[in-house]
């Protein structure tokens, strides 16, 4: 079951650098990409998301048109369509039929969220800074969810499972957490 | 043992998005801080990595005065260390006596590597990018080293173990990796 969260919280959901499933566009015509390149940034309260995009990629395309996105978070459950999302172009096929994923209506934006992910963060882009073939889209973040059983303030790695790109169609599964105690003086 | 990696090879090291000791400044007087706020990228063929700094940050005032830093990756081993630089500030506070690491000499640039991570990375400040109270801070890399038996093409993880960063204290430890066979059309 999902839940809404603070978007304050958002930043723990970003900052362990897990891949990302971004959709884009409308309900009608929707995208999916994956992202690794991202970053979480609060800077003067406000909530911020950074990823790099291609500037010739479908979905570059689809925020000029409407400047909206929703991150989805995808565990090892959904590692095929990870991988598979990332390696063909929206522009020639319908990545949620071919992965079998549900989109579905997100609260706030116009893209849709993807079901099976097990968090979403709703983002209106507010800049976009060149930087050659890639553009850096920042966005800030307007609503926020994630599956109540395995984020609880912060990942439940060992529910969670979340992907992090090792690159060559391999990824790192983080499933153990430590806790560091502070330090007596 | 240590050995020197193509530089476009850096990517690998990052796109997980584990933890970094960022160190800047120089061998007479360094510094380190934690970074989490991190992500490579490749344009035009330039191999670059983007750090969010907080303005007031002693890194960012260091930055301005030698414009190149090191940014090392710590493993499981440096957790402890690795919650310390987080949580005091190098104006008031040695962290490499602190954490009993031990500064050695970068190839190229001026800030010393720490000789405990497992992997540096060596770059220089090309591009500052002001957003608020936070500074994004573009850099190319010029130089990186890993350990051979952590990292080969791409991290072994259930070797590397790097660390991220979960929020409150908490560090998921990357140790498992699957890897995804191209799908049969």
């Amino acid at each position: 079951m999902k839940r809404t969260l603070n978007i304050s919280e958002f930043k723990w959901l970003l900052e362990a650098g897990c891949v990302l499933l971004v959709t884009s566009g409308t309900s009608d015509r929707p995208n999916i990409m994956t992202c690794s390149w991202q970053t979480p940034i609060v800077s003067d309260g406000t909530c911020l998301v950074l990823l790099s995009i291609g500037t010739s990629h479908f979905t570059r395309e689809l925020i000029r048109e409407i400047p909206e996105i929703v991150i989805n978070v995808p565990n090892v459950e959904l590692i095929d369509a990870v991988q598979h999302v990332g390696s063909v172009s929206g522009r020639t096929v319908d990545k949620f039929k071919e992965n079998h994923l549900a989109p579905a209506p997100a609260r706030i934006v116009k893209p849709p969220v993807i079901a099976e992910c097990v968090a979403h963060l709703e983002c209106r882009v507010q800049r976009s800074i060149p930087m050659g073939e890639q553009d850096l889209i920042v966005c800030e973040v307007v609503q926020v969810e994630a599956e109540a059983e395995v984020f609880k303030g912060a990942w439940v790695p060992e529910r969670a499972q979340t992907l992090h790109h090792l690159g060559k169609g391999q990824y790192g599964v983080l499933e153990r957490s430590l806790r560091v105690s502070p330090r007596k003086e």
